[in-house]
């Protein structure tokens, strides 16, 4: 860097070099803002699932493999390994204001990067459409269901969606409990009434949560809106077949680039009219997404999108496809367990068919006595998220695989052991 | 700092410094996110009111004064002042997860942090009381009015406000359009009405936008619940005359440290019903504020609590109450225009009798033909915010004090021209 020199910025650097220098065996870490305490007598690490110690050396045999949640901790190395072009130094006086110098509470850079992104990977037309950010897809999701219910004077919108569905969709819009839109049940109960005077709002997501299937709309009309969660249609996920271009798609970085905590989202919107009533609806409900976390995500895209913008998405696959195939071969062995069927795809992104690499397996207790799958696996010491919490049957349950290596680990021994305990129990039926 | 060598902070140190070292002449600043894209021929000064050129050096003598909008930038000259005190450098792997190591999206050292500069000025008692947060205090306003309505078995709360009042809390009620509230107009309206059996939701803003009065709630009863927007009872725009003790107050980063962009808020609350109410709301509208932007609010605090904590408030008190006396020199020589009253008042943070030092004038047009204050003034180039947007009468307007110097010279050079004229065209009334 040659003459420079640091003055101010020293001491900020200083810090987040300590922090990140506090070893903690490599099953946890510690974070800056454990440290600002200046509590040097409290453990700053804050350990994987089943390490404990103050530098998370110390593993827990008998500790459960948890395996319920979606942090996407399996990123984490690629972000440790990027360290230098992914740290951003905020000064005191940064963006002030409630505005950007247009006006607006969205920044145009941070609309560039995101279409560049999606023009990398191809897996969404931008062109010509608008977009609009808000506190992760969570805020995004309602405040869709908000432009695109009907004005007070018809009825109100049935929203709906088809199981197995991320619960959210029908939780936000129970909890609002607003005059504009109801929440209506499954999809498949309105299939043959599209000729009806409803607004519909149908939410769609693909790949989807919890089985990683490519989903598409079911209901047909023209007043049959469609939301489209895209959080997970990313080559980290599933092949690419072609660039989605549906009239209100959603996005987090959550899912892009493994940072949950961030809470941001966007939404890429066809119409104009729905783009200004979203536009209104985060205005009203949150005056916009920090400036803090704009910023935050522009670095992260920025190093994501360096070179040929291959780097991340490489590293995001070959993890995941790992896992599956590891997975895999464990259930394989199982006639009491079974997988979601998904297979190789042709990806526009890689030029090749390439292997499934899903978020989360959506495990089936097949056995007629494993009518509550969750607590089959809670009995084996494996903590997973319940089928009925998607709406689908309780033979069901979500694994997580997005979360890091340890908690995968984890989750491989344990159900190793299980299904090892079938041959045992019952060798015959080897 | 001795011995310390940094390695990955130094480039994101140094681009800070760089974006921070160019010279927009002391009328407008250069933000990191302008140099990221890298693009060296745009100039990347954003430059204050009526100030341009790539260096803000070129002073624009016919632009109108704007004292529209509440961007609190008197406060960036201090964070200016504490460069490096305030600075933080954000990993790329800083806090990927959804929640805290406690399972909890709110960070508890946050939370201490809160607690501790309440204790400094003695606004706000929060022993034994729960404290959530907001993507600013505008997230909090709903999910108040949420968790305050009844169940929906019952009537819906009818959420009411006393004008002048900050039309976000119609606009949203409105807007949101619930089964279990809806907006019912001024508070007056319904002042002899509390033995209905009606859940009434009162705003009480205090000191009070527009006009800097220390409000109280004017309904009583036990169904009636009333949300204490806090926001300014701060010793930069009031005398602080005993710490608050309502059910349910909301404060704002914005109006504490001038940080309206990075949109942070927190709720203050006594009942643990009402508690859990408002942590579903902000689960589901968004899962929690974004962890980036929970570090950098810990960092401003961790700085305007050092020492013994007046430093900051000595600088906005004395910034604010110094733009209070030269405003109302003006104005004190005109008969076309008048101020809201506000009077000395003792002060248990300062310890003494101060002056006001409020964050907007509230300006009322005297004369008969003036009947559209906004008009006149606009006239005269000093863009303020309309009466009615307070629900108030159009002979009102609200101009902004909290802005940057440049903004607050060119708005009183604009009034002293406007005054003079006064006296030109009927010196027989001076």
């Amino acid at each position: 860097m040659g003459e420079w020199e640091p003055t101010w910025s020293t001491r900020a650097a200083e810090e987040a070099e300590a922090v990140a220098a506090i070893p903690c065996s490599g099953h946890g870490r510690a974070y800056l803002d454990g440290l600002i305490l200046k509590d040097m007598n409290k453990s700053r690490c804050e350990c994987n699932s089943c390490y404990a110690g103050s530098d998370c050396s110390q593993f827990l045999s008998d500790c459960p493999a948890n395996a319920d949640g979606g942090d996407p901790y399996f990123m984490e190395p690629f972000w440790m390994q990027h360290a230098a072009s992914s740290a951003i130094l905020v000064s005191g006086w940064h963006r002030m204001s409630y505005s950007y110098s247009d006006g607006s509470v969205i920044s145009q850079l941070l609309v560039e990067y995101i279409k560049k992104v999606h023009g990398i990977v191809g897996n969404a037309i931008t062109e010509g459409k608008y977009i609009v950010f808000g506190s992760g897809s969570t805020q995004l999701l309602n405040a869709a269901v908000y432009a695109l219910s009907p004005d007070p004077s018809m009825s109100p919108a049935k929203v709906v969606a088809t199981a197995p569905y991320y619960p959210l969709y029908r939780e936000q819009t129970q909890f609002f409990n607003s005059r504009d839109f109801s929440y209506e049940g499954d999809t498949s109960l309105w299939k043959n009434n599209t000729n009806s005077s409803f607004r519909f709002i149908e939410f769609v997501t693909s790949p989807n949560n919890p089985d990683g299937k490519l989903n598409k709309g079911i209901l047909k009309g023209s007043d049959v809106k469609t939301i489209y969660d895209r959080a997970y249609y990313w080559p980290h996920f599933t092949a690419i077949p072609s660039p989605a271009d549906d009239d209100l798609m959603l996005f987090s970085i959550s899912k892009l680039t493994g940072h949950a905590g961030s809470r941001f989202g966007w939404a890429i919107i066809k119409d104009e009219a729905v783009y200004q009533k979203m536009m209104i609806y985060l205005r009203l409900s949150a005056m916009g997404v920090s400036r803090d976390v704009q910023l935050r995500v522009l670095k992260l895209l920025d190093v994501a999108t360096e070179g040929d913008g291959k780097e991340i998405f490489q590293f995001t696959y070959s993890t995941m496809r790992d896992r599956w195939i590891r997975l895999k071969q464990i259930i394989y062995k199982s006639k009491r367990f079974s997988l979601q069927k998904l297979s190789p795809q042709y990806c526009t992104f890689f030029k090749r068919v390439r292997d499934p690499s899903p978020a989360y397996a959506w495990l089936k207790c097949e056995r007629q006595q494993d009518m509550n799958c969750y607590e089959t696996l809670k009995a084996a010491g494996i903590i997973g998220r319940k089928g009925s919490n998607f709406s689908a049957d309780e033979r069901y349950v979500r694994l997580s695989l997005i979360k890091s290596q340890d908690d995968f680990e984890i989750l491989t021994n344990k159900l190793r052991s299980l299904v090892a305990k079938e041959w045992e129990s019952n060798p015959a039926s080897i």
